[in-house]
């Protein structure tokens, strides 16, 4: 678990979307964060106040989260005077980057002199069991896609902010690096080993109260011949109660994959429900969330009332209309 | 890749079962083996013939492969003078046991100091590609089973071993630690990590020639709760032109999961085949192999007459029958 509240770094990041991270952490846990600092040279900005690792400290900050991507995922040699200040001020220091924290000598020797820790969210920290695949109490909700990437995380955090308004009980579980350093904690599942995929999603996922509901995070696609595997063990680890069928429209081919072109909703929903019921029998389809972002207004109304109304199901874009009918549509299950 | 002939070491085996992986490699590859290594104790056979170290180096054995697995899968402090032995006669040593050589500091230095291998099969040793899902040249064959167990490796070697004898072109392609010892080579599926599953099958199953057949060892079920991940990520890795269906027709639930009954041939073949014809819309189910080692001979040979009927597809146990009708199918593809 990393500790909160956060000061996220954004290093020289050149331009708006290296800092993904850092925005999604101030999108959906604007509470967790006191401030961001960058560094010279920096040209984006997530919108909440600067301040200097100091300034944080008094704030209240304990970790300093790596916001920012760089080419390649390394750690910056001009981030790294700030990140062994940091850890010598008391930060703990977090990132989801693919060169790890751990593997960097220095600052694994200066951490480990102020009794700091580093959090890298690529690497399982847990031993994972086996899954035993038995039932447990609570619900549990998850968003499965036609391909990677089509707004899946978007939505349970989408929903689980609707369910935290309305006093409903609902816990978001992160399956992947942005997911965790949004809310803490979660399973970096595309890093766990093939055997405890399952496992892992279960122990995500405890026995809970019969009204709670899990937003499990879903990855990848049970079409997408690279990452299949992951969409199935979290299917069956995840057990769920509802499904969330994720879309993005205007895509012309699987994610990374020029020769396969996405498979339709219903597709998805047959292929999707079946392998749920294996472990959950009395699981529904609930909802579709589509992404229109790439499209105007009026074309993604009509788009999506198409889709609802050949669906039979209630058919939204939680960025532009929010989650409600989604958690509405969850309530009844 | 394991270098050939094999010692095969029985250590102070209790019983038969111990030296499954034994059997294994002498079943399939009794070209491999040149003798067996048993320590004062052992009770179990392998059928070919007693060698100390020095006999097995004059005739040739270059690794001695751990036949042997005790209870919790580590290596008996019994075992260890022999082993240290044989690293110092020039012997590589291979083993698919759960605690790994290469975790023994003792043989690490041993096999360092004269320049030998350790072989922990339950490691993968290269860095799988991401799937990348392109067409490959060449044909492959997957047996996907009802559920873990149920004769899947069986199934592909005993084609294999038809298929060499008529001359047709034939890789056996192991994905397990049994498997991979009786080959001297595989992915060890299990254990590697989850973004990398699909591409570890395609790496073990590059382009051929295009009337050769990759015989691919399957895993798990993607009915079973535990394990599913694995198996779609072979099947979407594998990208095959056949499937086999495998089956146990007396087990009363699911490997390890009490709660679950096995799916029916005909929802495996419904579920498994749609998969497949995501990577390989060619794909066709081509034959059924059934496990009835629990059935006595005429009990036996009406089940399968009964599945032949039903299924409308060539239906053998290929341990009591043989392979060849499988084989025959896949001809046809």
């Amino acid at each position: 678990m990393i500790n909160s509240p956060y000061l996220l770094f954004l290093g020289d990041a050149p331009d708006q979307l290296a800092i993904k991270v850092a925005q999604g952490i101030r999108d959906w846990r604007p509470e967790s964060v006191v401030g961001q600092l960058r560094l010279p040279g920096c040209k984006a900005d997530a919108g909440v106040p600067d301040m200097d690792l100091v300034a944080a400290r008094e704030a209240g900050a304990k970790t300093l989260v790596i916001g920012v991507a760089n080419r390649g995922g390394v750690i910056s040699d001009s981030w790294k005077a700030e990140l062994h200040t940091a850890l010598e001020q008391g930060f703990d220091l977090a990132s989801g980057l693919h060169s790890l924290l751990n593997d960097d000598a220095d600052l694994v020797t200066t951490a480990r002199a102020h009794d700091r820790q580093l959090f890298d969210v690529r690497v399982p920290s847990v031993d994972y069991p086996i899954a035993n695949g038995k039932k447990r109490s609570g619900k549990r909700c998850l968003a499965v896609g036609t391909d990677c990437s089509v707004g899946k995380m978007y939505t349970s955090l989408a929903m689980d902010r609707v369910m935290q308004a309305r006093g409903m009980k609902a816990t978001f579980r992160a399956t992947g690096q942005t997911g965790i350093l949004i809310t803490g904690d979660g399973v970096p599942l595309d890093a766990v080993v093939a055997d405890f995929m399952a496992g892992a999603v279960e122990w995500l996922t405890p026995d809970n109260d019969p009204d709670h509901w899990d937003l499990i995070e879903g990855q990848g696609s049970l079409f997408h011949a690279s990452f299949s595997g992951v969409s199935l063990a979290l299917i069956h680890g995840g057990q769920p109660d509802a499904l969330i069928l994720s879309h993005e429209p205007t895509r012309t081919h699987m994610r990374g994959l020029p020769d396969y072109s996405l498979p339709s909703l219903e597709l998805l929903r047959d292929t999707a429900l079946p392998l749920a019921r294996v472990v959950n029998p009395g699981c529904k389809v609930v909802g579709v969330s589509v992404n229109t972002k790439a499209m105007g207004e009026d074309e993604a109304m009509r788009y999506l009332e198409g889709v609802e109304a050949r669906m039979d199901l209630p058919t939204v874009d939680p960025f532009r209309q929010g989650a409600e009918r989604l958690v509405d549509a969850l309530d009844a299950v």
